[in-house]
């Protein structure tokens, strides 16, 4: 038995999210295992570092797969990106130890989400990025984020109702960045894992605040009331990449 | 009689290419001209400053009209863009002088062309640049660059066969720039104007330079000959961007 760590990258936008599920074939996970079973001529099950909900992209995600056959990673990687549909790319392959867990060994993840600032919206970024055209108070918006930063109990940050286990996240970074140029406003958010729709929830607020309809100040509250009612909306998915996925 | 300058923006994939032809429909300008004439109710005819092929894009073509009415800027590209399809923008709008011509007035244009350099292609750009994953030399490209750069006769690198007027133009300079970070190869072309297929014919010729297919030292002859048979191939269409177009 061998076993294989890779990183794969995707637009969402086709797809019903990263994981395979029941009847929906139209996954991320579904499309990658069908390509990889054919191409290797057994069963290939990959298990991912976590979900992508519907519409969100991936620089970096990251998976592991067992099979019984060594694999050379040049020939490998050719061989499924000639068959993978051309929004989904394997960028890398190497062989890990039998005990790697890509959801399990995983220390810290960063999101990035995409805002475009731009008046008409950037047609090249309209399935990559949200837009919004009102001003955005940038500062406003920090020191939001600095009040996110750190250990918190985030289940009102949290979509999933009936998340029996804990909602304890610590969020390293959360670096709010507009590039001139593109007139996009990138959220970098980096945290050791994101409960079900954190993320898209944690920009949801950010925007609330930076378009001045609650303040940065509001945060403690919110986080204290462990309420998802507390928080701002769910941010569209189409913003969203999981950027990259750490491991010890 | 009023008359307009537009700047718009779009991405070719879905189009036939600019210009109006005959039954075919699905052309930018036939898609520009349908929605300003619903929105100010009057039949608008538009003009651009030159044609690009079906799968080019643009980031700044430039177009003029004449409408019965006074427009306000602001509302009428708020309506045009709530009504366009979302792979056409309208950028920028604002009254000329009625002998304003969009074509016959550019004194020059920049097209950029993205050849994306990574390992097995980046997704995200999977529309908008020809991917090639092989080395290219790029100091042997710069110095047919060079050599192309000037007033020349450019029948060579023009498609179009039975050209009947001047195929002598101008290129004012090309750059040749690598982005270590987006693995892009990005070829700037900006002249006083450019043959049919001209900018993707010099992209082919170039590529074929960096891969080592033929010799910058072969630019003189090739241009000398004036046979479209001496130059490199077409580069696919989904690289090019019509940049910029500059009036006096």
């Amino acid at each position: 038995m061998y076993s294989y760590k890779c990183i794969t990258a995707y637009e969402g936008t086709r797809y019903n999210g990263w994981q395979k599920q029941g009847n929906t074939n139209n996954t991320i996970q579904g499309k990658i295992e069908e390509i990889l079973s054919k191409q290797l001529g057994e069963t290939i099950e990959i298990c991912g570092s976590g979900r992508t909900d519907a519409g969100v992209h991936a620089l970096g995600q990251v998976f592991h797969f067992h099979c019984n056959q060594e694999l050379e990673s040049a020939s490998f990687l050719s061989a499924a990106n000639e068959h993978l549909p051309k929004d989904i790319r394997l960028l890398s392959m190497e062989e890990c130890d039998g005990r790697f867990h890509a959801r399990l060994n995983a220390v810290s993840k960063t999101y990035q989400y995409h805002i475009d600032t731009s008046a008409y919206g950037n047609l090249f970024y309209r399935n990559t990025s949200h837009h919004i055209a009102a001003p955005l108070d940038l500062d406003a918006m920090k020191a939001a984020a600095i009040l996110l930063t750190g250990t918190h109990d985030f289940k009102s940050f949290c979509s999933n109702k009936r998340m029996k286990k804990s909602s304890v996240r610590t969020i390293f970074d959360i670096r709010i960045e507009p590039d001139e140029a593109s007139q996009m406003l990138d959220l970098t958010f980096t945290g050791n894992g994101f409960l079900y729709n954190m993320v898209r929830i944690l920009t949801g607020t950010l925007i609330e605040i930076g378009l001045g309809i609650r303040n940065a100040e509001d945060i403690p509250a919110i986080l204290e009331g462990c309420d998802r009612g507390l928080a701002g909306h769910t941010a569209p998915a189409k913003g969203l990449f999981l950027v990259e996925v750490r491991y010890e």
